[in-house]
């Protein structure tokens, strides 16, 4: 009720924002706001400090929390890394793992974290390289250039990793300089079961149990390194209500499109979309139905299908609820209005709202095309694709290739072609079959790319015989094509015939659809600026971000209200709810690994497992830390409820909570189940 | 993912039907449908153990569990009688109570139990009454006479309570004998706390912890009544997938209901309600505020509104589903088609669907007026309008009398009268002015009832005025009253004016729309007879009835996947998350009380709780008994699920589901926590 009335008095206050909303860039924290409202204003080496403690991690966020290099993310974004270290033999998604000793951390080949060191706001001169009167089309091409050409020139003056970044949808631009740690090495973590207790049927939901953490560690010269910055655990309780914060690399919003292309998204995007994942998923069932190792190998792919249908699906329904477009719409009544009031604001944007719209015309008849005509889900045709234009582009000067091939991006990407990540064949298969069925039944089998792909075999026959005969699994291969080695291969071969398609439906989308959506997106951000300056924040980028708001209850609508915390108690409580491991209900899904049900009775159940907290999130933040006022690590973020789920594009106070595992949780499972009172001492925990 | 093949496989069977829908009188109890899918069928004899062993209570059900007259019941049936012997200095309520000998067993002044001991199929007769050509408004109160008639002649010569009863919408009418039991005696009951706890916040929702239990016992001639049959607690656990089977007294559904009427529901009726209860709740809120003794005697008036506004939110969202009315629709398709093609049906009922939307038409019409002008939840001149009623309407013939008045009603009518519960005279103020001033603001100031109520005061001063002035919340005053002593009394004086405006709403009610629902339902009824025989179960009419199914989840749409059981551990994990007992956060909804916390260590925490299971009920089957196939009592109902309230009007397979109390919960507490070994022992538990 409190949380109601305050919303309500910050509405009147800052029009646009509602309560905590916002993912704010390092730069630009509201701290005025955070003070007014929490009586806590970080300053500069606060904010500093927690942005050297915080990684990325691929697809997600860590951070340090010893002095001595250890790195704490979400299990399901170290996933891969664990599984890749694992074997026939010992399966330490399975059974957990704990590094006894230094010398028992496992090296995790191919697995870079990434620490955002400085970063440099280079709007004025990317904006600069576009002649007055340039052609759209050609005006996303300069900036794109020059962008990669700004970023070369500081990874050669500074040796760091560089990004270029794109806010407001084009109303900033930005260099990001990263320190890349190559040295990674997997000390801790608990079983999958604990880590994902409730699988796909709890994934979104709460309350919720997830033990959803695991604790790698960086090294450097094969020392572990020392950070200037980490994260000590809390040694103050984390109480309902307390304020947290939160730092990481939220993925993508859409937050400021237009009501067009929010229309769009609920009628037509994330519809076609959820269809799409249905198929994948029937055709992975299959698949996984075949063998034991086959369910094994694709367990993780049929997660991330459920992960991302129950994300659409709340998306959706976050757009459908009856305010939320209303609320779009209101936004864009009352910028247009400040538009047409301004003659020079006017003149350059006045027409925007129209050209997004006829862009998303074009999109809503490109889309099967643009989504089909591409590698179909295969790792190993992805890796082809990308070796048969290498050369190619490369003979290009920088501006003309295609925009991963740039001076800027070609070591990512040839970085990304010798990742010694393995590819499992037949699951590789499988979905190349699968995604070649459903370009035939989407676009007809008289389409030029199907009846190019396909040639009068099956969809089946195609994958089948392109992967079982391919080598490019093996990255010294890839590695001998890409240094112009000149073999032949079927998935080459294939590749080639996808190419100039793939090149010809990218052109007409980024001429047609995505430089407008660029070039008009960027002047109607140029026009939020003008109106609101940067009291607003930029959609989420894969780039480092703070969120902050109260741990608090949320408006299920029907359901159970939620309680800000769980505890072991109701762990144990839904595992016996559920039948235990002798009923092992919905395969399984409420199981208990053997050792916790051993060692049960030393922990205090009463200890929290996890909470809710109403910092505003979206996937990426995955592993996200979440800090008290002191800085000290109270939890890690893992997930965001369902009902909060229409925040991708519009947030709603009422319904958007993070969910974190927390620290105590951490400590006590250390310490108690994991055998690792070493770890919880590093920790610095009482 | 089983079940739900097996509803498909159902639905094939038996067209109307879905899974385990019926609320099934004991003479109709599928028990073929029952053997085929559960391999178990109840005999007449395991029937009539059921139907003698189970009670109704006044709003609900309860059951005999001992053979020593050890009756259970939900604790927030037995509430008003738990209060009633509550006093200034002892809060049983509260503090909970244990009896610890015979002796200590606390007396409820006019508490009556009820046992259906025989019932008679007397439609014949009934329908026998009405003589062709008779005008529909005769027929149904020549009906009503018939049935009142039948009754006397019953009471006469049985000596039982007798009551008539109209099932299938007048498809048959019955007349139910009952022993009534009026010596019952408190015997024990837990904390408030812990039988509602989570109150109205975690009402209609699952997963659970309430602990919605008392115990009273019936004495006969100051002993201990032995009776025929009760039910002993369950020697064997009960498990997920198990089949239940629950009697009761489930109060009214309305799914035999045309489309016309299941559309005024949901656009007119509905909607009226829960504005109606928004508006009485506020007015109570207003009063509660006033005083601590406010605040208490209002709590239970709260809560039931709150209960009855997420009943009724929950029908509406049913309603809105969008396959309900579908469905609705294609069952009414279905019996006119069945109808069209029977000449004798057609001539009978052929019309009836158009009767019953005309008189939809003037229940629209009518609806504000017939639910403003009558007591408006004032007790005290709900008591004075019968008062005022009673000498003219007993001077005419029983069958041209107001339907409470007939020979057959009279005798009860009469003992509510007398009936010894206290009535808290500012509760009844605050509810009368709360009710006037509404019929003040929907009918305005110049409706004639609005004027003779407040000749000209505002609702506020009237109800203070004619409450404070009345002395008929005294039994001994009204019963003065009731035997023809003439006294002036100003809430006497108040019923004066509303009785002849409540004679007239109720008979243009009664001609233009309860006379032509009753009419043409029946027609309706009878060609559904036709049609399916006594496959079909009627409409529930708060009398005994049978239900089914298995202890199994339900789809809550996007929400955490429901556990089918809870444990003590989740108890305190909810009340520990929510912050315990310091925080006592929303109202100390979830705190519980300091005994429990004393002596949580003593309790198996790992003990089942409360458990859903999909048997088929609604209001007036709470503290209904739960029993396995070996007729001993597993749990006690208690609530259903929000998601399944629409099955008011239709049922749903996939969300209408049942929460009960589990039986060893209660022995648990009994045992551990409430002093009470004497119990258990008696209940015949290990």
């Amino acid at each position: 009720m409190r949380l109601s009335i305050l919303a309500l008095s910050l509405v009147c206050a800052f029009p646009v924002l509602r309560a905590d909303e916002g993912m704010w860039t390092f730069d630009n924290v509201p701290t005025k706001k955070i003070q007014a409202k929490y009586g806590f204003e970080p300053d500069a080496a606060w904010l500093k400090r927690l942005q050297l403690a915080t990684l990325r991690f691929p697809g997600g966020t860590g951070a340090f929390v010893s002095p001595e290099g250890l790195v704490i993310t979400n299990h399901h974004v170290g996933r891969g890394a664990i599984a890749q270290v694992s074997s026939a033999k010992v399966d330490y998604i399975k059974d957990g793992f704990t590094a006894a000793t230094r010398e028992q951390e496992i090296k995790v080949p191919g697995l870079d974290l990434m620490m955002l060191v400085a970063s440099e706001n280079v709007t004025a001169r990317v904006n600069g390289a576009v002649k007055a009167g340039t052609p759209e089309k050609d005006a996303l091409k300069a900036r794109q250039n020059e962008l990669s050409t700004i970023k070369t020139e500081q990874e050669k003056a500074t040796g760091l990793t560089c990004e270029s970044v794109v806010l407001y949808q084009g109303g900033e631009y930005w260099i990001y300089q990263y320190k890349k740690f190559s040295d990674v090495r997997l000390v801790a973590a608990p079983e999958l079961q604990v880590a994902s207790f409730g699988g796909d049927a709890d994934n979104y939901t709460y309350p919720r149990w997830n033990l959803d953490f695991a604790l790698f560690r960086v090294y450097e010269n094969g020392q572990p390194y020392q950070p200037k910055a980490y994260l000590p655990f809390a040694s103050k309780d984390l109480r309902m209500g307390d304020l947290t914060l939160i730092s990481g690399h939220p993925g993508t919003t859409s937050r400021k499109e237009t009501l067009a292309q929010m229309l769009f998204a609920k009628e037509v995007y994330i519809p076609f979309r959820l269809r799409s994942m249905e198929r994948q998923k029937a055709a992975l069932l299959t698949f996984a139905a075949t063998s034991e190792e086959a369910r094994r190998i694709s367990a993780d792919a049929i997660y991330g299908i459920d992960n991302g249908h129950k994300r659409f699906s709340g998306q959706l329904a976050g757009l459908m609820k009856p305010q939320s477009l209303v609320q779009v719409r209101e936004r864009e009544l009352a910028l247009q209005a400040a538009v047409a009031q301004d003659p020079q604001l006017k003149e350059r944007a006045g027409q925007s709202w129209d050209r997004v719209a006829q862009a998303v015309e074009r999109q809503k008849a490109l889309l099967q095309e643009y989504f089909c005509i591409d590698a179909r889900g295969s790792a190993l045709l992805g890796h082809a694709l990308t070796l048969v234009r290498l050369a190619d582009e490369e003979a290009k000067p920088s501006d003309q290739r295609l925009s991963e091939f740039t001076e800027g991006n070609l070591k990512a990407t040839k970085g990304r072609l010798t990742n010694p990540r393995p590819i499992q064949k037949p699951l590789d298969a499988a979905r190349l079959a699968a995604g070649l069925r459903e370009a035939l039944d989407l676009l007809g089998k008289d389409h030029p790319f199907v009846k190019a792909m396909l040639d009068g075999k099956s969809p089946e026959e195609v994958a089948k015989a392109a992967v079982e005969g391919t080598q490019l699994h093996d990255p010294a291969f890839r590695k001998q094509v890409m240094e112009g080695a000149k073999i032949t291969d079927p998935m080459l071969a294939l590749a080639r015939k996808l190419d100039p398609l793939q090149r010809a439906i990218r052109k007409q989308w980024e001429e047609q659809v995505q430089s407008v959506l660029s070039e008009h997106g960027g002047r109607i951000a140029d026009a939020r600026f003008k109106a609101f300056g940067k009291s607003q924040y930029p959609d989420a980028t894969f780039t480092l971000r703070l969120s902050y708001g109260p741990v608090a209850t949320y408006d299920t609508g029907s359901a159970t209200k939620a309680q800000p915390f769980t505890t072991f108690l109701g762990l144990f409580d839904r595992h016996l709810g559920w039948g235990g491991n002798a009923a092992a209900a919905e395969e399984g899904a409420w199981t208990l690994p053997q050792r916790w049900l051993d060692r049960k009775d030393r922990l205090d159940l009463a200890t929290p497992f996890n909470f809710i907290y109403a910092c505003d999130t979206v996937g990426g933040n995955s592993g996200s830390p979440v800090v008290n006022k002191a800085g000290e690590f109270v939890g890690i973020n893992f997930d965001s409820v369902y009902e909060g789920q229409g925040g991708y594009y519009v947030y709603d106070d009422a319904t958007k909570r993070a969910v974190a595992a927390d620290a105590r949780a951490i400590l006590e499972t250390l310490r108690k189940i994991m055998d690792a009172p070493h770890l919880v001492k590093e920790l610095g925990a009482k």
